[in-house]
């Protein structure tokens, strides 16, 4: 029997800085070729390398704004200066390809997406434990100790709204947590109302 | 860090008869031993090599009586003048114990334990198709026409009650069945309320 293509589950992550959510997004993507992360728009010029399309898409001051008027973001704000939004069209598109699409969303955002669009996962990813987060921020050796004291009082707050996601991912190891993520979305592909149509298929 | 031992996942798994229920949990539990179906009680005789406490747990009729009467069921019934019934202290201490207990259910029970409980995931194991599942109860050889006709119109009403399930998992092998299992117990030990004390914890 051929099976019809599952739309893909929309995957809204956050987590605070140091619990490891870049690294298990990598690993989980190398893993799986269905699995995208969402590119946002920026204003901001690139830098280097960078290409439209692949680290951002870059927009103009003008196309920015006609696009936050346009209704044509799932979320967006201005940081130093410079747009950044989450292109709603971009998102939908993937999921209808049957990608199953991450958004990096912080825990302001995360739940007005869901509410937004009336679908997705919200997932939380949190460190094993608070030591291992200072010890985490602090082998960076990116940030001076003001800044890691700043980091670990957001990641606090960022914790208390954990119990809102639908789910928590531990990571204590990138192999474990990618496993983790992979059987979120395993499991959501199974969820009933994503079934509806092969059970209707077969009472027809 | 030190985990606390999580409680086992209570898995309520229904489908109609030639889903493959039976082989997938066989398959699943070869795979973990961390995986346990429920042992029923009975009041009918034990058969061949059947062993008390492996098989069944068999009882006589009026100690049966009595541990309904004491409320020790999570359900029974009375099958050709034999009780069977799934006892609740058995289930629930396995659980305990950090099992993931699997406890086999018809339609109209399950929704009903994971009532009586306030946990459990309901899952619903679907054949592929309606021809898929005509075809693997003739090769059975072990059913006449007339039970075959018999187990299709209830396998058509037992369907129907798919979409109230937590999940669906659909047999197209016992592999991807099996893994869809896996997945929906490790995703179910992500959620959220399942991870309130790490957070807790963290938060202290």
């Amino acid at each position: 029997m051929q099976l019809k293509q599952q739309r893909g589950q929309l995957i809204i992550l956050s987590g605070p800085s140091g619990a490891g959510k870049g690294t298990v997004c990598q690993a989980a993507m190398a893993h799986s070729s269905s699995l995208k992360i969402s590119i946002s728009a920026t204003t901001r010029a690139p830098r280097g390398e960078e290409k439209d399309g692949v680290e951002y898409f870059f927009l103009d001051e003008a196309e920015f704004e006609k696009k936050i008027e346009e209704g044509a973001f799932l979320e967006y704000a201005k940081v130093h200066d410079h747009y950044y939004g989450t292109p709603k069209a971009h998102v939908l598109q993937m999921l209808d390809e049957g990608m199953n699409v991450i958004l990096e969303i912080d825990v302001q955002g995360a739940a007005q997406i869901k509410e937004k669009l009336g679908f997705g996962i919200l997932i939380f990813i949190a460190p094993p434990s608070i030591e291992v987060l200072k010890e985490r921020l602090v082998n960076r050796q990116t940030d001076s100790d003001a800044q890691i004291q700043l980091r670990m009082k957001n990641a606090m707050s960022e914790l208390k709204q954990a119990t809102q996601y639908d789910y928590v991912i531990v990571n204590n190891t990138v192999d474990q947590a990618v496993a983790d993520l992979e059987a979120i979305i395993r499991a959501e592909q199974c969820r009933s109302q994503n079934n509806l149509e092969i059970i209707e298929e077969m009472l027809m």
